[in-house]
């Protein structure tokens, strides 16, 4: 967004330009210290007139957030400048931005309606086997209850995983397979271990919003290609690796959120030539397996755990209370992470990993992904039809997963729709939010587990009538 | 140690310099794509001659670490090289490695004595009252079972831990305390708010050696100052303050690990005015609270959390089996802490929390923690009696936790005693594990809880035995 645009008035201008100087210190592109731009060059920089870059210095001195040197200029104050991950990368609107849709998400009533969010309803989750792990669990030795985890992670939860990535095509072993406390920290220890500041990573347009959030976490540069039905556009693909030299490329292979879309085998093969061509770690996140219907090609399988890191966590599937993440990779990898799991987490807890293990052992499991899968795919199904009657198309029919990758009516913004149905209460995931380029702002992400409330509809049905 | 020592022969001498090599690659000091030192240059740091630094290049070309470029010297290969965390920072002596301590404490068999380790066995753990929890958790409703937590964490568990704080003179509210998985994720989180890539870190000296190996995945420049029964040596504070101008300076201030010493309200206002003299910001970990018989001064309640952040957990008292720790601090540092723990563990669970929640209401925990007091403090007796008998003296006689920190017989090394302890099966944790300046290496650290069984002071006393 253009200065112009922002700054309608000589008040919002000087607004927008104290804006910049703190972003730029969140950013730390100036820190404690550090001399600021002068007031002619701000001026031309930001497209304003000097006595608005005098007026917002003048205002930032008054906050302490930066001081005056008579005859020398203005200063960064030596004050304690912590880290704003929300004010690091570029400023987008709230209802897009990474952080604010997932505490949307995640803060909002149990009475709120959250088809734009990435769970499944409390209900619909193993919930009597959960009850039935934990009595077992209160029964359980007492350093089940008590100790800490051992650096790998509980032994019998790591063979059981090895068995079920097996099923797949992935040879790990148990020894292969470190436990983490969840597929996001799996994520960020992954990015501690691979990324310097100001590496560059790749991920997918449309991809996961939280991988944006996470990478700004970790400062790195990002950087995507579109995705298409059978995975990333292959000739994007190579132009974008030859240019930015991606260290890592993070991205889901079986079932891609937000879009539902499969990776092809040919894609596949190709992806991992170009990985091998420009020396790319893989990280490929498997945490929607359980959903699939029928197996799609992993890389992991197809790379053999060479440069690919697979990991994956139950939180969907089976409880994201109980929080138990997995990676499995080459093994002087995992030795690497464990030292980086026990510095910055001290091993873990096991109280989680036994009640995983718990239900996973038990046949009622197996049962339970049975019946969701089938119901999901009636949701998806009734989602999809409700949906087309608003003008909303999926852009393609997903084989199976939670959700769907609508196109609004031409000419709405979906983040405008997503402000107006959280009036209502209704939280909604707007395309933008999952796009690096800024290039899905007519998409939304539908949760079809959640939208099995009539009032969904309705709210959408209002929101988009208002702008047409 | 240097060259002189490691390398006794010519085969030793080219193992050094490869070991060498690899250690500034592994701590980036080499990138990939970079120019090796030349072989002259490189003989002459290392003290050898330039036919070893030759045949060591020779050997990692080989290995396809670096790579030759004919007529330009050795380049380090563009492969992947990701972080190590093992070989950042000085090489230390394996036993005296922070993150080989935690690896024996961890991963060793629950066959294995281990007075080193800092937790208590599971028999003094409030099993019952964990399984009275869990069997409640199992009745709760849907959503505490499947659910994310929320942004800032369980409402009941924050309250019920403002209450506690109050007890201890910290005024927090509810809503300026966020949960954390852990104490030590909650000390990582600081450091990715308040921390750059090269920043200082103050430490105590002895310390919690995870402070070393957390600080090293910052890769934060680590400073120390001794630590004296009444809190840091603030002369040596004041000097190391002004020269370093740290940005963080990370203490427990209620019973300090590994000594046991307690801060006394003097060097509480002395540290808290140079911290305000210098900007300096204070993380005060306060794991042990609950062991303490009558309340240390808290930095947090004198500086009423304006520049001092408070942490701690239920690790130690409860279970560190299920993950839960938390963070008081300035109202705004929580806000963008809450984006930290979406960015990089997507809000954690829940399941954890409502288990500890379910224990401390319980009344039986209060009583637990009168029981186990006493416990610890005839253990402490009895532990201080019996290693006098073996001429370890303790530095002091802590008023209350689970540690001793004992000074052995003159002329004997800790890393020696510990090392011929391990093949016993005893797992001990030396005096320089916990020390910066590598200044500790006569003391270890005792924890009396895990001291009761007669083969700890046999293998101790055999072990002194064979060096004295």
């Amino acid at each position: 967004m253009g200065v112009a645009a922002i700054a309608e008035s000589g008040g919002t201008r000087v607004a927008a330009v104290m804006s910049a100087i703190r972003q730029r210190i969140a950013n730390r592109s100036l820190t404690p210290g550090s001399k600021l731009p002068s007031v002619r060059a701000f001026a031309a920089t930001m497209q304003v007139s000097t006595s608005t870059v005098v007026d917002a210095y003048e205002r930032l001195v008054a906050e302490g957030v930066i001081a005056s040197r008579p005859g020398s200029g203005f200063y960064v104050s030596g004050q304690v400048v912590p880290l704003a991950l929300a004010e690091i990368g570029p400023r987008l609107d709230r209802a897009v931005d990474p952080l604010w849709v997932s505490r949307q998400s995640l803060e909002s009533s149990d009475a709120a309606l959250k088809p734009g969010c990435g769970w499944l309803p409390p209900s619909w989750m193993p919930e009597a086997a959960l009850r039935k792990g934990l009595r077992a669990l209160a029964r359980a030795e007492d350093a089940a209850l008590t100790d800490y985890g051992t650096p790998l992670g509980f032994p019998p939860l790591r063979q059981l995983i090895a068995r079920r990535m097996m099923e797949r095509g992935i040879e790990a072993s148990p020894d292969g397979i470190m436990l983490a406390e969840s597929d996001t920290q799996a994520i960020d220890l992954l990015c501690r271990f691979f990324l310097e500041t100001g590496d560059t990573v790749l991920v997918d347009d449309p991809c996961y919003f939280n991988f944006h959030a996470l990478l700004r976490a970790h400062r790195a540069k990002i950087v995507s290609v579109p995705y298409t039905p059978t995975g990333p556009d292959i000739e994007a693909f190579a132009r974008v690796v030859a240019e930015h030299r991606p260290r890592l490329y993070i991205t889901n292979s079986a079932i891609h959120n937000p879009t539902g879309a499969v990776l092809s085998p040919v894609v596949a093969h190709r992806v991992l030539k170009l990985a091998d061509q420009f020396d790319l770690t893989i990280v490929e996140d498997d945490i929607f397996a359980d959903f699939e219907l029928t197996p799609a090609p992993r890389l992991a399988a197809f790379d053999g755990l060479s440069r690919v890191v697979h990991i994956g966590s139950f939180s969907k599937t089976l409880s994201a209370s109980a929080r138990c993440g997995f990676i499995t990779a080459r093994r002087e990898w995992i030795e690497g992470l464990v030292d980086l799991k026990i510095a910055t987490a001290f091993g873990g807890g096991r109280l989680s990993a036994e009640l995983v293990y718990n239900v996973l052992r038990d046949g009622g499991y197996r049962k339970h992904m049975e019946t969701l899968r089938a119901r999901l795919s009636r949701a998806m199904a009734e989602t999809g039809s409700r949906l087309r009657k608003l003008g909303i198309e999926p852009w393609l029919e997903p084989q199976s997963g939670m959700f769907l990758w609508g196109r609004l009516p031409a000419g709405l913004d979906a983040a405008d729709i997503a402000r107006e149905a959280l009036a209502d209460n209704v939280v909604l995931a707007p395309g933008n939010a999952f796009s690096l380029s800024q290039s899905a702002q007519e998409f939304m992400r539908f949760n079809v587990s959640q939208c099995l409330d009539d009032r969904v509809f309705q709210t959408l049905g209002r929101a988009i009538a208002k702008r047409t």
